[in-house]
């Protein structure tokens, strides 16, 4: 890897709809809220938007949601860009993340000073059953599809082999989906934006008003052995150890650094970009690990030139609470074996030492595919700015991290970000 | 627009498969194919592909047509080159020019010296009315799909508003048919691979075999003019304007200018490119050109500093007869209006002063979607080395265009290249 942008490129404005199910609503609808709050945040008001000259839109699949394909220059001409280019990239659940990355290499390029990335999915028209096949073509769909699996049980081959292999206690999941809801709670633009303890009291409550069996859960940890409140989805996964469906948007504004005092005099800059893809499941050797996290991660930290330990808060793909377990390891912020322990020990959590999807992740936070890998850095971007009100981390946040996968790691694209001025 | 490639970037290998009807192969065993032909059209017999270090695929909706999402990692995984980035670019049939243009963007950036750009579309598996409805949501599904517009019906409008602005006869389109197969028939790589005169020919054959009724047709335009022969698909278009569902995929080497001569003598360089979006049509003041590809044929002209006038050779996208005559106006080799002349003298033929679609084009050579875009870039790549056999232009082609659209002209994206030593 040569791994060098040919000039440097900043983070200038960001922007997501509330994550939720909006299922009357279309794709466009969602960017184009997305979008205006991109515009809001752009710090010098005088902002026009053509200014922006092309847009990169990261999209799982329109076609099979939407029964929409060529979305790029339809969310163009729905926010008044045409006729700026637009594109869709594509890359499964990693479609955000790596349409950053174009719009990265774009203005790195020095074709474009300033752009667009967006990430979209309209997912909850669909029955659920429909959701998850549309997900599982994700997977190699002549290999896998065929032997029955869908995403859960991808994941939940993975936990498996990685409990067995490290002696990780299913409770170490919990604290997964405790410590992202909690985050989550904060966050208004959450698609669930409670804590479990919250969930918990209020199935308690609905209970008592129906006036039928009223559930006694000791505390959360009762309330998610319960196989009733938190079943079964692919063994050893739960309800709660799997990010939802979901409608929603989010957009980024990249502008050559050299251009960005134009619309901030804080901007971020991107400092690693990295990519790298993998076999189908059905192929690796091993399941403990993924090595497209840890080819991108490294290509990425290699770029910015700086250690995992230096990195002060991630937004990792947790599609699955496993998921997250996993990322702090390729990731480097933990040894192989130890994520599981970060989780139990609340290192992980947001007054930790390695505060962890600090916006609910896409646990809590929801999960529109195409749009999750720009959701993570729309909550980067608020963190480094001290944005992020009730779930503001202490303490300057001067290097961040999101990792984003696409499909059980076929995909993986992790960027790094620094705060501090541009030239 | 800045518009200039922050490094220059040389075009050093092309390959793609034999277009045609594969129902039975899978999307990856057509890229294979393409991607053989590659590595074997590299000067350079020490090659070894693990140099690449980056795939973009460009690919319509292997989601609707395979229901395979996440194709980009399964296909470099296909060829040997996983853990290598791996994204799928998609804007309808310009997928593959789209992709060019981020492989382009990806190197000039200065993040990887070498990159795949390739294109792949597997379509006849479906019944056609499948395919026709796939192909439809390359519209805007809300407004125009349910109006009952498919292809045939958008370019029939516009080849409608054409003929009454300009006064174009029927005839003129019949002549882009012409030409385009005659064309085909020397290109061994053709779904089509026949002049309209051997088809015919071929079907007064079949018919004295059969020992029925035998036409008897005068000459070509006789055939074309005959409803039974040549029906009508969608008025004034009829099925021989029509290009063909196609299975297919080609794929182009990339190389900074700097390490192409790692690859060959005689790389390629790619001067200009441009790309620009529209509204979807329901929304357009004019049918009669293409205000995307318009403006990306300005964008590629300026980064490239040519006049139209000095290119030596065009493949532009004829998914229709009329939009090859709508696409030499809007890239500026005639003025508006005069297009469908420069069909009937022969203008765009062969031997004329600006050949046009010698590949075929899409009418003759075939339609895989997300290929199209890619393979344009292989006739370019055979045309201007002296490569191209039967079909071979005369003269220098020290200049040539890709022209690639995608739905009814909401995405345009052009590409210019020029002969004559790197760096």
């Amino acid at each position: 890897m040569k791994g060098k942008l040919g000039r440097g490129v900043a983070l200038v404005g960001a922007g997501a709809c509330k994550f939720g199910a909006y299922p009357r609503q279309d794709s466009r609808d969602l960017f184009v809220e997305a979008f205006r709050e991109l515009v809001a945040s752009v710090d010098n008001k005088g902002f026009d938007p053509t200014e922006i000259k092309a847009l990169f839109i990261g999209n799982y699949s329109s076609d099979l949601f939407e029964h929409q394909g060529h979305l790029a220059p339809i969310l163009a001409d729905w926010v008044g860009l045409t006729p700026r280019a637009a594109l869709r990239v594509e890359d499964a659940c990693a479609s955000g993340g790596v349409a950053l990355r174009q719009g990265v290499l774009a203005v790195a390029s020095g074709v474009y000073d300033v752009v667009l990335v967006g990430g979209v999915e309209r997912m909850t028209a669909l029955p659920t059953e429909a959701v998850t096949d549309t997900l599982a073509t994700a997977s190699d769909v002549l290999y896998e599809f065929p032997a029955g699996f869908t995403f859960p049980g991808f994941y939940a081959a993975m936990a498996t082999a990685y409990a067995a292999r490290y002696r990780m206690p299913y409770e170490a999941l919990m604290h997964v989906a405790l410590k992202n809801h909690t985050n989550g709670a904060h966050n208004d633009k959450a698609q669930f934006g409670m804590t479990i303890r919250e969930i918990m009291d209020r199935r308690i409550a609905k209970a008592k008003e129906k006036g039928g069996l009223v559930p006694s859960w000791e505390d959360e940890f009762a309330f998610l052995r319960d196989p009733v409140a938190n079943p079964i989805v692919a063994w050893p996964l739960r309800l709660f150890d799997c990010s939802p469906i979901t409608d929603g948007a989010a957009a980024v504004l990249l502008a050559a650094e050299k251009v960005a005092w134009r619309f901030t005099d804080h901007p971020l800059r991107v400092l690693g970009t990295g990519q790298a893809s993998d076999t189908a499941l059905y192929g690796r050797a091993d399941l403990t690990s993924l090595r497209a996290a840890r080819e991108a991660a490294s290509q990425a930290y290699a770029m910015a030139g700086v250690e995992p330990s230096r990195i002060k808060l991630a937004e990792v793909h947790d599609c699955f609470t496993i998921a997250e377990v996993l990322a702090v390891e390729d990731l480097g912020f933990f040894p192989p074996g130890e994520g599981w322990r970060a989780a139990m020990t609340g290192a992980t959590c947001r007054d930790g030492p390695i505060p962890i999807n600090t916006s609910g992740g896409l646990k809590a936070k929801g999960h529109p595919v195409g749009a999750s890998g720009v959701a993570q850095v729309v909550e980067v971007w608020k963190q480094m700015r001290k944005e992020a009100g009730p779930r503001q981390v202490g303490g300057e946040v001067d290097l961040a991290l999101a990792h984003n996968v696409g499909g059980s790691g076929q995909t993986c694209v992790v960027h790094i970000f620094g705060g501090g001025d541009c030239g």
